[in-house]
């Protein structure tokens, strides 16, 4: 199975993936969302997984858009525990380094760490791209913030593990395929929508109303506005319960007098969440 | 008076500040987001001024989480259209350009102008930084992607303005001041409340329905977990009305009974939007 996320080898998406799907799958990088999107509907991977919403960062919106747009199908919500750490060359310690390099989120993520061993940070444009580019220049003062996996990779130590400030950082990942290869007996337990309510006062409500009206529990609600339409908003639904369901479809059935869309953006297990 | 913003001189918060209040207010640069709430709680600066919402990034979501946590009022939401410029040396050629600095998010932004133009893009901490860094390196090849008030600041010249391939970037700023700091007269025509639903199924419906019902017109609505209850959620809506309608403050009172909190968040003009 080949599975396409954004990212250089050792990105968090790419130990997502191995983590979710085990080490006997191959992971393929590209370089922007786009491209994941790109690969999955002309069949170069069998399946994309992309980063969805994060505890501490919020939504990852330009994935919701591309959502949007693009006619795939989400088959399962992937947990994934974030923790950064420090890697330098074989054998180095602590006390050496000087600069670490990271993606401006990372650095931000562990900067009490970072002040209290005098560490210089230094950002970059991914945490991968970080290790690659400390292993290159092979120098002992310096250091990167990135994944376990990617010490792995670039033959790198672990010099610390656990670095970040606040432990929960928790990225949801969403796996989908091309529309017409969604697999036989997928367990469908959660779903999720994207729709717009009509331009009346109140009309949301009455969307909402008709899930909860029907015994549908929301998990997730959250309005993104339309990027070429700015402040007129999508909403975007996960709620608990199969399309299949015969109360999901009358409240989706229903919900169709009251909004101007509703797109199914999938239907999938219940993913396992890691704290 | 004194505004308080995330950012060095130059960043678009100070920007927007300038459009907003006139040249003629002292506006105070802090590193981080948790320092502006600082100051404006400590008297240092008369109100803070944040980003809160992006057209392109979504919500600013830390901005959220601060938000509940402080005792602060919201007086003002302002529109403010981030362009980017190209900034260089004075008398500088885009044809001598080989590198751009700028953020990361700007980078990715203008990414078509700088593969035509084959200008190499590194990533910097934030765009004011990189003209900051781009004037003290004074390198002919050299130029920095910022805000056009940066060109003014550091004396660097607008080698070439609007280069971002997406034209609808607009952010959403809030202007808040210390709770008992909220100026009398104060034109109130939207309000901001935060609040949890109880956990029961339709609880969230419920809430909504108490402003719907008493004809009150939401504007925004965004869930966010809480960050130290990763996936329980704090719901924000935005609504047109002024806490001191009669309207409002039923809804209000009525939506106590199916939320665990409701928390106002400000009361303020609506704001001017220009794309």
């Amino acid at each position: 199975m080949r599975i396409g996320y954004q990212g250089i080898e050792g990105a968090y998406s790419e130990a997502a993936i191995y983590q979710h799907y085990g080490k006997n799958v191959k992971a393929v990088g590209y370089d922007t969302f786009e491209e994941v999107f790109e690969a999955v509907k002309k069949g170069k991977v069998d399946l994309g997984c992309l980063p969805f919403e994060n505890t501490i960062a919020g939504s990852v919106v330009m994935n919701y858009d591309l959502l949007l747009k693009q006619d795939v199908f989400i088959i399962a919500e992937v947990f994934f525990k974030i923790s950064h750490s420090l890697l330098s060359h074989k054998g180095n310690k602590l006390k050496n380094i000087k600069v670490a390099y990271s993606h401006p989120h990372s650095l931000e993520q562990c900067r009490k760490f970072l002040k209290k061993h005098k560490i210089k940070a230094v950002p970059e444009y991914d945490t991968a791209g970080a290790a690659k580019i400390v292993k290159e220049r092979n120098k002992k003062e310096e250091a990167a913030i990135a994944s376990e996996l990617c010490a792995e990779i670039y033959g790198l130590d672990i010099i610390k593990k656990g670095i970040e400030s606040n432990k929960y950082n928790t990225t949801k990942f969403f796996a989908f395929v091309k529309k017409d290869k969604v697999p036989n007996g997928l367990k469908k337990e959660k779903t999720s929508i994207a729709f717009k309510a009509k331009h009346y006062s109140g009309s949301l409500v009455n969307c909402l109303q008709r899930l909860s009206k029907n015994g549908i529990n929301m998990t997730k609600l959250e309005s993104r506005p339309i990027p070429e339409n700015p402040w007129e908003y999508v909403f975007y639904v996960d709620f608990i319960g199969s399309i299949d369901d015969e109360n999901v479809k009358l409240a989706l059935n229903e919900m169709g007098t009251t909004a101007t869309f509703i797109k199914i953006l999938g239907s999938y297990p219940k993913g396992r969440k890691e704290q």
